[in-house]
């Protein structure tokens, strides 16, 4: 058991950060674990409702992946691959949807609300929060020349209109929302979700992006010790060149640079498996994931 | 092609009633024909942008009957009676909220933005939107005796949290409501959409609720000049006892009449089947279906 | 008599127009025989309370030349002339002052509130509406010399303080304004009820300046089919130069472009003398008189 | 000339006055000498706009007896009297409304703002400011029987709607307001104008209504020094018995006690014939007039 | 060093305390140890600024006695005695309030500023906010009788003007007042400072009124175990009665409940001593000291 | 005594001065006589008082010399010079700041509240508002070389928060200001008054600076009449090098015009010896002192 001193030292050392924080947007993409597991879940919401009680305004954007898989096999929906690349068709669209925005969003609303948050769901049509574009794709066929691949309706954010999130954080709510958007044709596009949060960050000039993972952070070496607390963004060139940052980490990292350049002060890599992870990267000195900076 | 004074004349007798419902709250149940038919949807949608736009609150509330149908027999999920009553287990629910929320509540949202309103979608959770309880119904055995009959995940209206739809008509919103409700300890109840539209009418002390149906109004004898256009509250009792209102027509005008009680100041039943029927029973001398009022 | 689809039609061709004219402001030259004849006045005035009521802010510049006539007979003072200018003296400006704004603009007042709107009368003198100095008019003598003529007190439009209507309108009035100005020193002077409306339309950035005159519009050749339903201001030069506007439409012309100048987005002139013209020229795509665009 | 003392002393006399009276509405009734003598009228008018400059809300309401004679001569309108009341006709009307509101009104306002304060006219009719019915009297004819005398468009004020002011007032303006009513079905109606400033000083709650008359106030006796500084409503009656307060003093007197029945603080009854009698009325202990209060 | 998982826990803990008491006004009696010690005063100050950040009205009374002490000696004005009552003459009056006011207000006032927060200091002559009269004392003398004792200039509250608080409050300060009052006839008057705080308290409407100590809290018996953690107001008469409550715990506990009287909700005896320790009274499930509820 | 037209000539003619100065800040240094006199501080404070009351914002820095003399002599601290220098040794400033700000600041406060007015008492700490930095003075040694003289904790202005200001201005309040700083490190430091109050009228944006002083204001010549009533920056410099403004009216001159460069509009000194001085400077024609304005 803490000694009265220790509780008051982590209460007083969260001091400046919430300072700091206070009336800033704090955009986090939600998937992985911390979706699935539901201690994990019910840890990460409860630190969002913290963090607006104490002043920020979080905004989460969820995935949900499995879940999909899911239900596409029970309406005997195969997957259909062409040259590695998923293609996503309208029935398949339809399925998506349902999942994403009548299933896990309002599962994570639902949730919020009964630990004392108040949030309100959103998918890109609601107020035409996210108008977005079909992907174009060009693949190399056999012969080796690049032919475009169609990969149905698969999007690319165009434009975000953040007026309704703003109107909604203004007024006390946690906005939660499915990465669907809308093409200004008005066809429903499946968008990855660290897009939606980056474009999101951006559009809200929001001040810290949290992606949620299942990795603990940026490593420069092997071993815990050589996991990086902090990187600038002019650093990483560098590290992927030499093969310091490298794998399934440099699309990662490549989505934080974007984010930053869209006007998001900080990408934090945190690692949803551990309890509290995004609350301990926010509110201690010492933090947890990993943070790149701007610069 | 009307002569110019036809037209004028038709702007000009909307006056009145332009200036009498500015800013009046008005409760739209949605459903039947007018919701199936795209060109009649077209139409509806479009008249209530045009009520937005004249400075009267459309909310809307939506059914979903056939294609909750639909999707559960794609799942393959067989429709279970006891005595009669529909049972809507753990596994129905989820099918239904997902069509609910997730497809046909975004579908509205979606034209309402093409047709350039502004729309946004909400379910029972968001913002704690409707509370409500499992439905207590007794049926006789056959011993003749009164037992409880669990339904399963159907609700009454407990309590409705209109905050968030003030809020999002005051910014210029129109709110689009699926009629899936969440009880104090999180379960999700599926509940009558007619009953959802008349409690957030009382909540929101609305003007109207317009219930879009596929009947054309109360009739009080044989014959389409039999067609009631006004009733008081006061009188439908009478005219169910002589018999004049009879049959399918009994629940719906009882629902009105809970309307009314509720603190609604009119409820109009109109026919959905009819091309701007809801515009031509609100913005004309003669109107197009019934209207009951207070007293 | 209509159909209810002819009457929903009229009622929603009018809605992109309701749409695109919320929350901008309509100036209106009211004279001619919409002011003379009481049955045209009550269609007019009518017609200026739906577009406040649909959200517009309509601004009223009247005139009232028969009326002035009318009684500078009754005092027996004679219009007097030199060179064919009309000269008002003193005695003259203080029966145009006492018409127009203690009969005339009270008049219409009256009538727009006995109609359900809420008018105010006001004159150049109100919160310093309209500031004017004496009009410089050169004519030529017998001998062929340019000499200045005096007029009396004839104003022309020096500037406008627009905060008094702007005020009143966001309460809710509508702004009746009587085409009386004052100069620096305090003088009442005279001033074109047209030159007024384009002023005041300038000052307050309005949307439309509506001329309600006697003519149908500007038109391009001989017959009806030649009236032109929209105009570029850039066109107009050319088709003065070739002939194709003349006479008495030219000054009227002139004074569109002038409006145009000063910042007003479209000019209308319209006819006053056939029943809700200026509701069908801004409320249905056809139009009924002649619009003007900037460019 | 003064030592720089005294002015001190006087401006710090008027200090808790200003204090006191900061924020208060005053209604100014305005006629007699005060208004026929250019010089008079010139110092009343910027008494008038210190009175607002430091804190105040003055309003003022206008006669216009003499100025109305000349012109109801001058279009040859003969005065008819029945039994000793004098009869408004239709033609009369026409003269009287045109004389107050489009001269002596508008003559008022642009002094005001020629001396730097900014006031906007008004009548009855705006915003329905004064709503009237005709005046009910009763004469007895020879036969000494009581039967109804038509006066005319003589009115007694019915309600009055006092938006338009309060919204001018708080934006700056000094409302100058014509004694011309309105009855509910659009008659204009000519009514006394220390009755308007009454029914207008109730309607805002005013502090004050300052009655600027051709006498120097109320005498309890001969001489100068019987000159009452300040009475109690309760004791005008007994005044009025015992004869001390008589002849032309009784209806002003009784027009005072109407005033603060209806809600207005103090009454005063200044002598207009004096230079700035108002301010020392107001501004100093002693006063120069006669100050009736409430009790 | 704790692990992350026990700081997350004792920042989750604190959660629904930090919503409970967002936007609730805390009144802070300042004294003792806690002042005395830089330390403790670095502690307890920068506590005071979280309970801000996180959305808390702290609101700070602080004594200040061994500091007047010092200084009355250094100016050579021995204390007098009457009775066993401290007299305090004018002189004496005159160097408290210097000291108060002039030094120990500003000095917390400037320690909060460097720590990052905003302060500013008051007394209970800023905007009148401590109207207080000369306080009634009367002993026996030697004969037995009851006389009057006249304590100098000694206050207790009268009334208290929040507006000054309110209002610094509200534009993000945190308010420091000293205990000195001023009588309705300008008097300086020296008030207890735990009394201030109570009447403070009141007037706010205050969550709760923590009193920093030099005593861990109330004691129900022998021996650390049996410090009561909370306790209800109608519980103490019987304690006191009992002799559980005694000696110089008794006028504490009687100023508790004077305060939830006056409408504060809870009160908090805790003790300034210990590091952090009103931190932990409030944020912690456990808490640190007593408090007292009403009821 | 005065006649009615007298007094009312006085009222008149300080309406366009209330009108000019309405909404406009006036920072008063508050020193000399005026303070150490008591009928001459009521009628300073008084003046005020009523300068707020008819819209001004006057803004008091007061100075406190004689008083810190006595204060410092009773705890028996001896003035220390250097080469002429006063040095500020810590025990003095704490003499210094609980005289000026415990006693003569609360003094003010105390007066001006007891006289009708609302009045708060601030020092530089409060709120931040004024950040300043230790003097730095060179001396010439023995040896004729330049060295650093360390004055002590003396310090000049470096930054004014003025948003204290600004909010207690708004809400009505006069703010009393004493002229004590704080260094980015937190030390407390003596300001001249004089400089204060030209700081805080730069950042204030003020209208007016008006030193209150013993001397009658800038004498251009010998004897009465040559005094200066209004005078322009750019013809100082000349003034001072022709000998016509010398000795210790140089310091005091120099620092009007460094006010004027730091934005304010116009510095008057006025002589506060006189009864009422600063009222007649600003609200009457000729003014009493001598008014430097820009240019």
């Amino acid at each position: 058991m803490l000694s009265a001193l220790e509780k008051a030292n982590v209460l007083t050392e969260a001091l400046p950060y919430i300072q700091k924080f206070a009336g800033k947007t704090i955009v986090i993409k939600y998937g992985g674990h911390a979706m699935v597991n539901p201690e994990l879940e019910e840890l990460v919401l409860k630190d969002i409702i913290l963090m607006k009680l104490v002043g920020m305004n979080p905004v989460i954007v969820h995935g949900g992946g499995p879940i999909i898989d899911k239900w596409l096999e029970k309406v005997d929906i195969k997957a259909r691959f062409v040259n590695g690349l998923r293609i996503t068709d309208e029935a398949t669209m339809e399925v998506v949807e349902m999942v994403l925005v009548g299933k896990v969003n309002k599962g994570i609303v639902n949730l919020i609300n009964r630990f004392g948050g108040k949030a309100v769901g959103l998918c890109g049509k609601d107020g035409n929060l996210v108008i977005a574009e079909k992907k174009q794709v060009t693949v190399k066929n056999q012969a080796g020349e690049e032919t475009f691949q169609d990969l149905g309706l698969v999007g690319e954010v165009v434009k975000v209109n953040p007026e309704i999130i703003q109107k909604l954080t203004e007024e006390g709510y946690i906005p939660v929302v499915s990465p669907v958007g809308v093409s200004s044709g008005g066809e429903t596009l499946n968008i990855n979700a660290d897009y939606v949060a980056g474009a999101l960050g951006g559009a809200l000039k929001a001040h810290k992006l949290v992606l949620l993972t299942d990795v603990e952070g940026i490593y420069l070496g092997e071993g815990r010790e050589s996991l990086a607390s902090r990187l600038t963004a002019s650093e990483i060139p560098r590290l992927i060149q030499e093969g310091v940052i490298k794998g399934g980490m440099i699309p990662k990292v490549e989505s934080c640079l974007a984010a930053l350049e869209k006007g998001v002060e900080n990408v934090h890599i945190v690692d949803g498996r551990k309890p509290h992870s995004m609350l301990l990267e926010i509110f201690t000195n010492e933090g947890i994931g990993t943070m790149v900076v701007k610069g």
